[in-house]
Order: structure tokens, then sequence, then C-alpha cells
């Protein structure tokens, strides 16, 4: 089973995605906002990711680019809105070629024993938008990147 | 009867505010989008309203900082995430103070005869925050606003 928490209620604009680390909160922003990280655990292991442009500050662009074995090419870019180190991120999220901006939250919670909580609020312009990304094979990619990204962070908190 | 449309579905996190301008979009667009109009237009004419920063740019800062006749400051701010003059802005929008971020996706729409229809939707983080924002009084000031940045309009189309 996924350690890896999806919530989506019905009706409602948002998906909530959670997942508890083994390593201090201030760890576990900072890996998250290293360009020099993303490419190891930013999506899948089947595609290569590069940072375009990372820049964690208010109004500071990221674009990540991927690109799958058949040489298909997918990209993806935001703003930032809120970067509070280590409590809290605020940015939009946008898939190249689709019109739909979203905004996403994310939380790190401090937990007993140097454990984190992390949270991730994505709102989407429309409960249809949300359903279509559900259905698109997100929750998989989402739960290949929180394992991915587990597995950097217990590399680096030893 | 106000000309300013504002409507908010039970259960849903938007609300879409619309309003027909007799101008022509690329004036509407760049009006909305001109700091050295933002005074005479943004917020209802009991307040005093400065433009501390508008960068009309992807991940351009915009903040402006309104003061009442009491000296009560509120300051407001948000980040570009897409600028596409005519047709279509997206920003965040923070009101300070209060720690839930919304994101505002405005578009403008050219109609026979010269006019434009500009639509705000603004999505909020759930349904209780966006209920909250209409109760506090948010319905007036949207329409003593549009009616400020109608006449502004009406005096540039001359």
């Amino acid at each position: 089973m996924s350690k890896t928490s999806i919530v989506a209620e019905p009706n409602k604009q948002e998906v909530i995605i959670s997942r508890t680390f083994e390593a201090r909160r201030e760890l576990v922003f900072q890996m998250w906002t290293d360009a020099a990280y993303i490419p190891e655990w930013w999506g899948p292991s089947t595609m290569t990711t590069i940072v375009d442009s990372l820049n964690a500050k208010k109004g500071g662009i990221w674009r990540y680019v991927q690109s799958d074995q058949a040489g298909n090419v997918y990209a993806h870019n935001g703003v930032f809105h809120e970067v509070s180190s280590p409590d809290r991120l605020v940015h939009t999220y946008e898939f190249e070629g689709v019109p739909a901006v979203g905004l996403v939250t994310v939380t790190f919670e401090d937990l007993a024993g140097g454990r984190t909580k992390l949270t991730e609020t994505t709102l989407y312009p429309s409960v249809e938008i949300r359903d279509g990304v559900l259905q698109s094979g997100m929750t998989e990619g989402v739960i290949a990147l929180m394992d991915r990204f587990d597995a950097l962070l217990a590399k680096h908190s030893l």
C-alpha cells in the first residue's frame, strides 16, 4: 500500500495529497525547492526531467521540462506567490498547452521524532478539470514522485 | 440597478464578476493594468489607493495600499501568472493579514459595436472563505469599483 494519501472529495475543486517523511522539515523544505535535486524525483523514473527555471521567491518563475523514452516533451510552469521556509509555499501551476491554471499550497508540518508531514493542496478552476486531471493518470504519477522524494530524503538524512 | 453581475453559486469556491463596457478591449485591458490610473478606480471613492508595485508580466508583483478616512490601512498583493494583452490575465490575490490566497482570471471579450465584456473569476481556497468574503461587503466594493472604472473609460474613449 502506498504511504501517500490522495483525497479528492466529490464536487470539490481541489486535490489534497499528503505524505509523512522521516526527515526534519528544514531538510524537506530545502530539497523540495532545490533545482539541483528536482531531476532526481520530480515525476516518474521513466521520464527525464530538467529544470529550465526555479527561482523560489515571491514572483519567481519555475519551469520543468520532461521527456519520455519516445521523445515526447511535456512542460510545466508557474510562479511563486509565497515562499516561507520551512512552513509554506504557494505557487501557480500550468501544464503547458492546457489553458487551465491551478493554485498550489504546500505546507510542511513538524511531527514528533524529527518527522515531517507535507500536504499539497491543488485548487483547480472547476470540478470537471480536477476530475479530468485525476483520470489522466495523475494518481500513479504522484505516488511515484513521492516515493522517489522519500528515497532521496533517506539518502540525505543519514 | 447595477450593470455589474456578481455570481456565486452555492457550494462552489468561486465568484464570477462581469461587466460590459462601451470601449474597445485594447483600451479596457490597458487601463485595467496601468499603474497611473489604479488610484482613480481601484476600490470605492471613500478610500485612497496608492500603487506600491505593478509589474504586469509573468512573475511581476502587484501591491495596492488603501487607506480610509479614519486612517485604517489595507494592503492587497499578488503575482502575475499570465499577462496576454488584450485577452487574459491570471494572477494571485492576497488581502494582507489573511492567510488565504485566491487565484484570479480576468478575460476581455470583444463584443459588437466596440464594446468589451470583462469577466473576473476568483477562486477561493474553500467555500467557507468565499462566503466569508461575500459577507464582508465585497459586493458593494466591486459595484463601486466597476462603476468608477466605467466612468474612467468613458472619459478616455472620447
